[in-house]
């Protein structure tokens, strides 16, 4: 990829986040062939690089998966909390928690992949309780988001636990059906989901 | 467990099932263990038989594994499908296949469980062929009864697959975060979750 491609595409110059290209290759890698079945050799392999090139960064496979997960979860809610900085209705920012969600998924697709299928088997107990702090800030955003909504009769009165659970497995299920050569991205099934949670399936003439 | 007791809870006696019995242990292995990190003999340790005893019904563990992606699919439905025999109104349709897949999950927890995780993974393309055949028609129905509630006016004019994709994200996601000894049932949660999809977030008093 040429210098230009590369600032096109908004990413630094490879020498200065080898350690970012690792990650992202070690989760194509993972995402594909399982943890258990890949090592060290098949994510240098792919970067054509020594195995010593990546232990310079990394002691051992785990690792760089419980890099993965920890910086695709920090990545998720930035990126995530930093779309919603300018919105303010709780309905708007139900939508946009949602598309942001899913284009995040869509942008770190690989590592989006190893990070949900990793999380229960991260080895240092640090990294867990990181890992896990982490998606409950995220999970709280949302629910804080719903229960505005419902303080402000924007939404009806939901538990926001629920809600909440529901808008993030619809999310998060896209992980085993969605392909980034479909048809749709990501962020457009996102607005589809959000405007079914938002309206309901009901007939407006139908009882309740 | 005595005789009576089996009877209490509906299962046949064990030597009537014995293929069955192993299917359902093999589907605890794979579930906790993965299925890789697997073998024929924690299977067989886990039951207290000989290796012996499950090559008399079955090749490989491959082949264990493929018959409860394939028995669970067709459980699953014949279960949902038998359920709604007698249901006729769309709305109450939608909610009764929702509870009623959650509740197959959880009566058949590690069955379930390995089916998700194992279903791309399939070793036989005749198998894989027969699973996705089993698991189109499960959807197919779903979406049908979606149709139905649109057609009839119970439900406003919205895409039935995007809806049914909805409803099974919902109840599948279940399967990474549910445990069967939680406060609340798998049905309870489904039923929280098909009014949530019915009704909608949105407060009456709110513009749509």
């Amino acid at each position: 990829m040429s210098e230009q491609a590369r600032k096109r595409l908004g990413r630094p110059p490879a020498s200065a986040n080898q350690r970012g290209r690792i990650l992202e290759t070690a989760a194509l890698v993972f995402a594909r062939s399982g943890f258990e079945q890949s090592n060290i050799t098949d994510i240098s392999e792919q970067m054509g690089i020594s195995k010593g090139g990546i232990y310079h960064y990394f002691k051992s496979k785990q690792e760089v998966y419980d890099e993965i997960i920890v910086q695709t979860l920090r990545g998720l809610h930035a990126y995530v909390d930093a779309a919603l900085a300018d919105v303010h209705d709780p309905a708007d920012r139900f939508v946009v928690f949602m598309i942001k969600h899913a284009e995040y998924f869509e942008r770190n697709y690989w590592s989006f992949i190893a990070m949900l299928s990793g999380f229960r088997s991260i080895s240092s107990p640090a990294t867990q309780e990181e890992a896990i702090a982490l998606r409950e800030r995220h999970e709280h955003m949302l629910r804080r988001i719903i229960a505005d909504g419902v303080a402000q009769r924007r939404f009806r009165a939901v538990d926001p636990s629920v809600a909440g659970r529901a808008a993030l497995s619809l999310l998060n299920w896209m992980a085993r059906w969605f392909r980034p050569d479909g048809p749709q991205s990501a962020a457009e099934i996102a607005r589809e989901y959000a405007d079914l949670l938002f309206v309901g399936l009901r007939h407006p003439d139908a009882p309740e």
